[in-house]
């Protein structure tokens, strides 16, 4: 129905900035089944563990349908956060199941942040690139993005320890520590420890955002920030990477006053999370369907990252160099200066072949972010040749 | 783990007042089971069709398991967004899909409203009394709250429209249409036409939040405000109290424009909505068991509501009135105006059975919330019984 009334008028400050993703309305010249896309973020629905989820959802509705049907505290399941208050303790952070706080994703849980830390003009320092949604998450509340140059091991924190001595204190410093979104990299540890250090010195918390780490192609994923931290990190972990994303069950971990404050946010946000979704999460953790499955993930995309990183080194020209991720879905790709992948990117889908500008992230001109996880073994070697040959049409 | 940050230095304005919902605060000393509690909001555990849920549960995932545990799309499931639409459009609103939000409960699309509408001291006009949810998504984005007195056919239409002619223009007006929590009370059809010319006239939109319309006792649900609306209302339906809260599926319906924006906001916040439950929802609305449970809770509720009117009748003493609702879950009690029900909560815990205080709905002080949807029938009497004599002790 057409409005008689112009709503407009009547947004609030931060609405007028909300406009849907750049990578969204990308992405929609990509649903042709011709075009081979590196462009999503999807787990690969060879990931998914069906019959294990049945079996768990079927004892949920078998033995507790009326409790699974019914609303849920706000701070999720006491099961599954006892169980996550365990997981996060093997990880290196002694947490007590009032220190999580289940979340409708990580997404949810950045959201929550942001509501609770975030007036207009607060500054969030972030890694340059960065996740799209964690920076739509802040810029909804209106703050601003400060970037710090990502390097191989993770963040420059010389550039960012000069950015604390000077200027306007930030409200915190965000980093996707492990296999990053988009760029694929990993945090060594003595950055890990360093990063706490500065944390503490400038008096700026962290929030570490954690989705990856679990996807790790060989060893054990490294520890969490929030292991080496002295109360002055909050950590987003979730299912969506290592289960399933449709469920939406992820949480957050940290000090309990923090989380205590979150879980209040939360109320008047969505009451509660989906609750046969929690309790049916909780039953594949505590079945070690979780870990079981992790092993064949990673197996899996360990494959699919070897397959596009040999592509490339067999088509990609000279001038272009890309990350090679330990874990992950994701590696970051950066053409010769002179080459703009938003301009380029109508050429690459006239080929049939698509992938995330860099600047959605953030990031340079010349960068793009490729997707391992989603398209097949195949379709992997045959985009990397259709992308090679667009990339070269344009080197000097 | 303590802190040794002090994070709350760093708060935003905004959560700075974020306080846990007194409702809750209060219902915690309601969880000894020798409490008979009037005090919750929950659908009866009775209410859920266990078995159709199963079924439905068992197709997705017997079909279409791993769209289920994908990503979907921020707005919702296409086909459950059709049947909205078709709902809607039966409803009097001529509604398509792409009219139609999907979200976690009417609670997210209170708080995705007040991110894309509030901007901090805008005025929200509610009725008193009113929802506490509402009021505390509208307070966490530092809004304020004007109230207009609520009588047995609806807010003070009189009221409303001398406070419109003056003073600072609110963004909207907040109405619970239907059988409204707290009080039960029903907006005549009269009032529903001339709160629309209203609107228009002086130009402030309203957003009718109506989960109890289809708990209709006798005849047919009233038409929503929003099927005699010309673009100046946006409508929040949801599944939780007519199929399951624990699922999470509401909606919002509208304007496209706005719900257009609305998705938009989504995005940064949890980027979609439960998949499963979305796809289960659309399932058992097809298979016609919607319609087939509304006529058995229909039923239950409303021969809850006689056995607490008929005990009301029975116990309570002379000076007390009450509301006699037509539908949903709650009716509103009105003690002498020398009776405080906050002061005499605990003589009420006292003698095991609770209630919500009128106050935490921004009623009166002499006024309490009562619910019949969730106590067995026995609990009803009983109940009833016990609080009659805790008013007796304090009548003059």
């Amino acid at each position: 129905m057409v409005s008689v009334m112009e709503w407009k008028k009547y947004y609030s400050e931060r609405a007028k900035g909300l406009k849907a993703s750049e990578i969204r309305e990308l992405l929609k010249m990509t649903q042709k089944p011709e075009i081979i896309s590196f462009g999503g973020g999807l787990p690969s629905p060879d990931s998914y563990a069906v019959d294990q989820v049945k079996e768990c959802i079927d004892y949920v509705m078998e033995t507790k349908a009326k409790k699974a049907l019914q609303y849920g505290t706000t701070q999720g399941y006491s099961r599954l956060r006892e169980f996550l208050a365990d997981y996060m303790t093997k990880k290196g952070y002694n947490a007590k199941p009032d220190d999580i706080l289940v979340t409708a994703g990580s997404q949810q849980g950045l959201d929550l942040v942001s509501k609770v830390f975030l007036d207009k003009n607060d500054i969030v320092i972030t890694e340059s690139p960065s996740y799209l949604g964690g920076l739509g998450a802040f810029r909804a509340y209106l703050a601003k993005i400060e970037t710090i140059f990502l390097q191989d091991d993770g963040m420059d924190l010389d550039i960012l320890e000069e950015r604390l001595k000077t200027g306007k204190k930030p409200k915190f410093i965000y980093v996707v520590s492990t296999f990053q979104n988009p760029a694929g990299i990993c945090m060594s540890t003595e950055k890990r420890k360093r990063i706490v250090e500065i944390s503490l010195k400038y008096d700026v918390p962290i929030l570490e955002d954690n989705p990856y780490s679990e996807l790790v192609f060989s060893g054990e994923p490294p520890k969490p920030i929030l292991a080496y931290s002295k109360g002055n990190v909050l950590y987003l972990g979730t299912f969506s990477k290592i289960f399933s994303p449709g469920i939406r069950v992820a949480w957050v971990c940290g000090p309990t006053e923090i989380v205590r404050k979150l879980t209040i946010a939360k109320q008047s946000t969505d009451l509660c999370s989906n609750v046969i979704s929690q309790r049916m999460v909780y039953e594949y953790c505590h079945r070690g369907y979780l870990e079981e499955n992790l092993k064949k993930i990673r197996k899996m995309y360990k494959r699919k990252r070897d397959i596009m990183l040999k592509a490339m080194e067999d088509y990609f020209p000279e001038g272009v160099k890309w990350t090679k991720p330990g874990g992950g879905l994701f590696l970051w790709v950066t053409l010769p200066e002179y080459i703009d992948t938003k301009e380029m990117f109508e050429d690459a889908i006239k080929n049939n072949v698509a992938y995330v500008v860099g600047t959605a992230f953030a990031g340079e001109k010349n960068t793009m972010r490729l997707n391992f996880s989603y398209p097949s073994d195949e379709d992997i070697v045959e985009g990397i040749k259709r992308l090679a040959k667009v990339i070269k049409s344009r080197i000097k």
